[in-house]
């Protein structure tokens, strides 16, 4: 088990009709004017944003709108945020949305207090010391953005879909109402399904130290998802299980099951990025293509953990029939594992390869990664 | 699932030589001078003083010294305390021992900012609104009171050991080096391994609502708990099974085993906070004896449960068979499981229950746990 710093100051607030709670949170860190963030208008329609509205106006509290953030959400979209930010002088931002309004708002966050280009940050140019602070009401359980301190943003110029990682961008509160995920549909229920899963196997077999606690830990996270994600696609209105993937989708990156790791990388999410970046594929079905590619490319290289994985989850004894069963799975409840499930053409291929090659050195995995060696993963997937 | 609120906001400083850095943490809080408080002399030759004492310096942080506080920590010590930190003005509390020396600082930390008696916050009569910065090495690994905010005192005039909780009493910084647990002796790992599966059972057997994920989370701590505690019988120098048994216990009392619960009680805590109050008993002992008994009393009432527990930690069928094993468990790594395993007359019950059914009262659960039943569950320890 190696040394480690934990530190996650985020305060969760879980249940039903917590979203009305929010104005109060809000008045708890004084503030008095939000930049409100969101995707589409829906939450218009569905009441949610009528019932935010009224809780914020119940403690005074001022909003400035910025709608219209998409999946795979883009810089151009965090540009608009830091200017409105700035102009209106907000003292906070309140998402509302999935992980995609809420990786936009850390953006904004932080390039609201900032003199340059935010995307100085994304690029390493520069770092984030300080943001506006950040409270989200999450209507998607998967990236888990909710309880953690990192945002993925695409630069629509360049295609490039990087990272920021910073203590300043926990939320200070986090909304799970899992009532609220209840509308989602039943692809974005299984790409979910497929991110969370990706989540906690990143991890899980590139970690070369990983203590079986957090081995442990992690499994219970994936054999619960997995769970409900069954329970959910055959009733969507089952609260319970609503509730359990959610908060497992939390758990899979709020950094308990990166304690006391060593050598974790992150090739799905780098590759994946690529093809969500050229072929704007939601994220958890890119993961799904990948992660059944990646394992077969490389379980070799951590067998013991790849046979403690079929076992512990599938029942199964071998690494190869793990990963088969893990496709398998995915077929079943509808993520796609090959790029002509997703009408993806094999000539998209080179643009994402070379699109993935640049990931993996922005990523520190340009030695490993190269484009031969992501070309002999992503044919496994074709 | 239930509605649920988490937020823990201790920061964790995890591995080794992490002792070394307490001063950089205190002066990362503008900590000018701390009351030190700490257990027997021992500190004081096995170095762990004097690297503790030179960290403050480099950081020119002045210290007043309380050791002396015992294992059951007592109310007079807390006094103690609460005076010293009046009288000298100190800003913070620097704990640096186990769970006993932790909870008496949260006490002198909560009492020191409070004009009236500082027990008024053990029975309910006042709230406990501030405290000082609490900062800790913890040297034994059981309590985990280090990512809590609770607090167990014994009141020496009165016999009774009662709590207290507040979110002021979370560790600003906590730092956990598991070398600096390895001279623990035998007996009082065991007692910590009690200590560690009791804060993983109250909730897991006693909960009316209990999210399977956090059932697979609390089995996953319990079984590491066992094997690593086997491998330190063994190897005591055995640094990765000190290090998982140090953040399994960590992890079994830092909240995250409790969210989206409902009706969790503590019985076996109550039970056998008489028996220490009465018998001077090590808490975990007193767990070890109280926990088979009080299975064997209740387990019907959450029959389900106990087999899933027979069945995921031991592979045994019946909730009577798992029952069995923990305690075989128990007797074959030497922490006691019957009265007479620790010379405890039979003489002595009765003042024991006595305590048990103030206890049961001060927990709420006066109702069901009266002296008849406490009778007849600590007769089947006899």
């Amino acid at each position: 088990m190696e040394n480690f710093v934990f530190h996650n100051p985020t305060q969760i607030v879980f249940g039903e009709n917590t979203e009305k709670e929010i104005g109060e949170h809000l008045a708890n860190f004084a503030v008095k004017k939000v930049l409100l963030t969101y995707g589409s208008e829906r939450i218009k329609k569905d009441g949610l944003f009528d019932t935010v509205i009224q809780s914020l106006k119940a403690y005074h509290i001022e909003y400035v709108e910025l709608g219209g953030i998409v999946s795979n959400p883009l810089l151009s979209k965090v540009y608009e945020g830091v200017n409105a930010a700035k102009a209106h002088k907000v003292d906070a931002i309140l998402s509302v949305g999935g992980g995609s309004v809420l990786d936009s708002s850390k953006a904004i966050a932080a390039g609201t207090l900032y003199d340059g280009d935010v995307w100085d940050f994304f690029l390493g140019k520069s770092f984030i010391t300080k943001a506006l602070p950040i409270f989200d009401i999450i209507t998607l359980a998967a990236t888990g953005s909710e309880m953690n301190n990192g945002a993925v943003v695409t630069n629509d110029a360049t295609h490039q879909k990087y990272y920021i990682m910073a203590p300043a961008l926990y939320p200070k509160v986090s909304i799970i109402n899992p009532k609220l995920q209840s509308s989602v549909s039943k692809e974005y229920l299984v790409y979910s399904a497929s991110d969370v899963i990706a989540h906690c196997i990143e991890g899980y077999f590139t970690a070369t130290t990983h203590p079986t606690l957090i081995s442990k830990q992690i499994e219970a996270i994936i054999t619960t998802v997995m769970d409900t994600t069954e329970k959910l696609i055959a009733n969507p209105n089952d609260y319970n299980s609503r509730a359990e993937f959610a908060w497992a989708a939390t758990c899979a990156l709020n950094g308990f099951t990166y304690v006391g790791t060593a050598g974790v990388s992150y090739p799905n999410h780098m590759i994946e990025h690529a093809l969500s970046a050229i072929c704007n594929v939601p994220h958890g079905a890119g993961l799904s293509i990948v992660m059944p590619a990646w394992m077969k490319w490389y379980y070799k290289q951590n067998e013991a953990q790849f046979k403690r994985f079929a076992k512990t989850i599938f029942g199964r004894d071998s690494a190869e029939e793990g990963i088969e069963a893990l496709t398998k799975w995915f077929d079943k409840i509808g993520t796609p594992t090959k790029f002509s499930d997703f009408n993806i053409e094999e000539k998209t291929l080179p643009a994402v390869i070379d699109n993935a090659a640049g990931n993996a050195v922005y990523f520190g995995m340009g030695d490993v990664y190269t484009k031969e060696v992501i070309t002999e993963i992503l044919k496994k997937a074709l």
